[in-house]
């Protein structure tokens, strides 16, 4: 029987809703080897082009690794900074961006953009399709972190030069993602940057369209 | 309260395992706007760097359109086929890979790569990440379909420059998906390209390192 009740219905739409991008609530709390895998496992579930799996997950929990990733974020988030005029830069300042050393847990997200599994299919057309499948591994991991209790941030504001240095990643490979993962004192009521008036959500009926695109 | 149970969280892990890439087996019956908007709503509450959702959704009905767009397969299809030595393109022309006529629905998934919405946060170090937002919203698409008992088969084999023209999509914006949606006679036991021993699936532990990159 493969159909879902009411209830399981609610709790995906409910891990959806409550999902957050975790940066200032971390705990140190030991995350177990058990509800890793069980994260990693349903990111692996993902749909993959020609089911090429072009993912490949770096466990980092070392701390030296993680303050070394910790040092790249700085940087690149003071470069970030300088590109805002003053105003929007002092409101950029005040963000919480990453949690880095806070999470007890980094994972690295690489993807082969040219997988030998697979062979080609679909890549002609689209050869960003091995990146995208990577992608949909990632949200299958946020949202199983979700309910397993435990938060996820991705940090963006990092140079892949500089991950690709650290984690000794070949030039072939992509980086795509740099997460923190942990348990949490609290997942936030609304997205922070919403709470932070960064900028606000739009309203669902904005961004569909009938037949053919309407956007600005 | 925010915390999931035992019951919640298998239903999570059931969604994100009986999920399929659906191709052959979707039903004509009508999809009802309320439906349809539940799954809109899904993908519209993933994350996005800076909160820019990026996304938009062209809900595309029209038989004639989706004729267009099924021609634009045909020949992206037969390219691909003839890219491949004999015994290979004699095994990917068996495959099923789309079902744009028989989904009542198809959804074109396009995202702005230069949002204003989100002020640019992230973006300096990691341009593609509107695009990997966009993904995003399409995994959680993809998981409320399966818990809603319908289908879903993302089409990677058309040139986008072809839906591009066919919906009236602006250079700036990228086309990232054409998704087709409807209800199914069955969700496949196995993936299809399991199925027909297109390709194998890798074990999790073949795809984790730790602390540093480890694969070929």
């Amino acid at each position: 029987m493969s159909e879902f009740s009411d209830a399981e219905r609610n709790a995906l739409y409910r891990a959806i809703a409550l999902r957050r991008d975790v940066r200032a609530e971390f705990l140190p709390d030991p995350v177990g080897d058990d509800v890793l895998l069980r994260v990693l496992s349903a990111a692996h579930q993902a749909p993959s082009v020609g089911l090429a799996q072009p993912w490949r997950f770096i466990v980092v929990r070392d701390f030296a690794k993680r303050r070394a990733v910790n040092d790249a974020f700085q940087r690149a988030n003071a470069l970030a900074a300088a590109g805002y005029d003053d105003a929007t830069a002092k409101e950029y300042r005040a963000l919480r961006l990453a949690g880095i050393l806070e999470a007890p847990i980094n994972i690295c997200v690489t993807c082969d953009e040219l997988p030998a599994r697979g062979r080609g299919l679909g890549r002609q057309t689209m050869p960003e399709a091995p990146r995208y499948s990577t992608v949909c591994a990632i949200q299958n991991l946020w949202l199983a972190a979700r309910v397993e209790g435990l938060g996820v941030g991705w940090v963006s504001i990092l140079d892949p030069a500089e991950l690709r240095a650290l984690f000794g990643i070949p030039e072939a490979v992509a980086v795509i993602a740099y997460l923190c993962l942990g348990r949490v004192s609290e997942f936030a009521a609304v997205a922070d940057l919403e709470r932070d008036r960064w900028e606000a959500r739009v309203a669902l009926e904005d961004v569909i369209d009938y037949e053919r695109y309407g956007g600005a």
